[in-house]
């Protein structure tokens, strides 16, 4: 192994004991166990980040950059001998500008966080993932993450206006602007989020920000007695015209595991859970009457913020439920919003056909699918059947129109599959666009495609 | 120069005639002359593309691709020798998908047909130049155009799902996907949204759509008694929280220019006008209580949709009479919004101080201004007192926070600003991206950074 011999002072910290480097060497991906990394450098400037990965360019040493590690793919787990570089300590909201509604954040900046900053100028800062409490916006960006309210707002991509960046041998760029629009050269930016930590080290975010809507939403839940009724009211709500503030769908497995985490009532007859939101309380009428019509056994409609909270509650604890109940391989495949019952449907074949649980969740107005596979906590290596059984999930996205990956990216995880989305011309692209950025490949390498 | 010795046959058809090939030589940017090509080739299929692309490849001939020759920066002029693929034949909307809100139209299909086509299901494709009835969408792709609408809905970016795309050796790929989420691999799509066809020819376009509004927008008009204090209400306006559905901003040589081409009334106080839309009554109200406060003369409100679009061809009409005022030289710098009002004040001394002409509008809600700077219809070259005031411009925009261009791209005609935006390690990275898409150069070289 290497010795860290002439790494540079930082402001941060740089952390060797291999106790305490190891919560660094995974994230929440369970089946992708991290190696052993050489050190764990916890940057507290751009300039630790750009003189820590000089000094790994000029001893080729392998580079993991890393948010606040809840990434559900592997893309932050350590390699062998590598140096992980947290961003986690770079957590500071640099600016909020009000008048042109733009804010700079610090890589580490933590997601919800982010946008408390910001809710107490009268913004927003949209994207949510579920896990908005303890996810970061380097990682967001990372993986051009989605979450709840994206169906209504967009995703990370799209509030991304400009970044600071560290290139693998040290150099410092800015990418983008601060205005709204701006085509000036290629768009390094849009290229730069979703590249899972493979080209650049992104540690500052400008991101565009909204007015917070001044009237809260409207919620309406409803009990469904299957979940590919659930989903056929889905696709009837994005028939109408109406664009919901939210749309979320558990299947029955899913609240039978946030049940057993927290108790909400779970009722026998419900096989599935719609929760949607309107952003005035005419849409939620269109959103209450849809899931009628689509046989929803009851559904409840409240203005009431708080009682909206413990709604989404339910929705926002899947993860952390399916986590409880075993080791999980986390799927994310999207289809056309119009195939979600069908791929319920497929889902729940799949589930049977190999004695595999599977509790599915979705960002169902988005037509994005989170279907986990769970097996023992005992087992530390993926069962055979999960893989055969994640296997055919992918497959039938792929046959349904859809793609691997909605929000969380390729990682360590899906790497096997991406052949079977992207072709050899467009991939043979990819690798000369990594050359290109990492010629040393010393960046998160093997990760993302 | 090379002949057209073993091109391969089209399903279309290839120009040769020097007359005919004057008119596909040139763009709508006047300060640029289109060189002599050596042919033009207009496609009717990806195949036809293909073929053409890859006879240029064997034969080291530069192509030039083209969609509706719309453009205002030269990126679609003839270079010596070239081969321009026109994509203007290639205008069939091949897929709506209403239940999932895409659709897939070739690169030839005109903006305003794609919208009209897809309006007559409920939904709209919302970016909008000011060109929409004459500009293409592969066009808008190759420049990432913003249009009216953008303020509230955003750019051409925000909704290209994919794309097919011939490669410069002919071979064919495709990126993107039909769903609303996805992050499989680098975002090539997106790479190539306003790359200005140096990368690859885009030959059809995935969009996605949204439902149109039911009620029509309420339009709101305003006369103020100076530039400055029209462009202070857009600022007040953003604060508010309100999202308009459309802000643009005409200064009193804009509206002269209108005038004397198609007369509307212009009163003699008018020295600038606002014209914004509120997607609700009660958002309009809001338009025009800011525009009151900030000294407007008088403000009109309309829900008359024939008013509103005759409001709107006063804006729309813009363009067009500043080339009937003589030859022009387009800018399409962005500012922060807040910075609006001294951009507009900057604008004005420069003019004075050059005695240039710069009548200016803006899609004021963006930031994004046009100012544009005419010269004498005499004038083949571009005189050097438009190249200082040009400069001056751009400079002031960098100045203030802003950028080149917001939409309409580099082309020819910024190239030589290119760098003071970008630095030359950003720079480096285009030159190695293009060399990855493009090694032998061929594509549209020189243009676009």
């Amino acid at each position: 192994m290497a010795s860290l011999e002439g790494f540079p002072q930082l402001t941060g910290s740089v952390l060797t004991d291999p106790d305490v480097m190891a919560a660094y060497a995974v994230d929440h991906c369970s089946p992708v166990h991290g190696a052993v990394p050489l050190a764990v450098v916890l940057a507290e400037t751009t300039e630790d980040v750009a003189a820590a990965a000089a000094w790994c360019y000029a001893h080729d040493v392998v580079i993991v950059p890393r948010g606040a590690g809840s990434g559900l793919a592997g893309g932050a787990s350590a390699i062998e001998g590598c140096v992980i570089i947290s961003l986690a300590k770079m957590n500071a909201v640099k600016e909020i500008n009000v008048a042109d509604q733009y804010a700079i954040a610090e890589a580490g900046v933590i997601n919800a966080d982010l946008d408390r900053a910001v809710r107490a100028h009268g913004l927003m800062y949209p994207p949510d993932p579920s896990s908005f409490e303890i996810c970061s916006i380097g990682g967001n960006v990372a993986t051009n993450a989605g979450g709840l309210r994206c169906v209504m707002y967009g995703v990370t991509r799209e509030y991304v206006l400009g970044l600071t960046v560290v290139l693998p041998d040290g150099r410092i760029i800015r990418t983008g602007r601060r205005t709204v629009k701006g085509v000036t050269g290629y768009d390094l930016t849009q290229l730069l989020v979703g590249s899972e930590g493979t080209l650049g080290i992104v540690t500052e975010v400008t991101v565009k920000l909204r007015p917070a809507p001044v009237v809260p939403p409207t919620t309406v839940a409803a009990s469904f007695p299957d979940v590919v009724s659930a989903a056929a009211a889905v696709a009837a709500v994005v028939g109408t015209g109406v664009v919901p503030a939210l749309m979320e769908l558990m299947d029955r497995r899913t609240l039978e595991c946030v049940e057993a985490l927290r108790p909400f009532g779970l009722e026998d007859e419900t096989r599935a859970m719609l929760i949607g939101q309107g952003s005035t309380p005419a849409d939620a009428a269109v959103l209450a009457r849809e899931f009628d019509a689509a046989g929803a056994h009851y559904t409840v409609v409240s203005d009431d913020p708080v009682e909206a909270a413990e709604l989404l509650a339910v929705r926002r604890a899947a993860f952390h439920a399916y986590e409880h109940a075993g080791n999980i391989f986390s799927e994310d495949v999207g289809v056309p919003r119009s195939q979600l019952p069908e791929m319920f449907a497929r889902i729940e074949a799949i589930s049977a056909k190999y004695g595999v649980d599977i509790p599915t969740c979705a960002h169902a107005g988005d037509g994005n699918l989170h279907p986990t596979l769970i097996y023992p906590k005992g087992e530390r290596e993926v069962p055979q059947a999960i893989w055969d059984a994640a296997d055919e999930v992918f497959q039938a996205a792929l046959a349904l129109g859809g793609t691997l990956t909605g929000e969380h990216g390729v990682g360590v995880l899906k790497a096997r599959w991406v052949g079977e989305e992207l072709s050899e011309d467009v991939l043979e692209l990819h690798r000369g666009i990594k050359a290109v950025w990492d010629p040393k490949n010393l960046l998160n390498p093997g990760r993302g495609f």
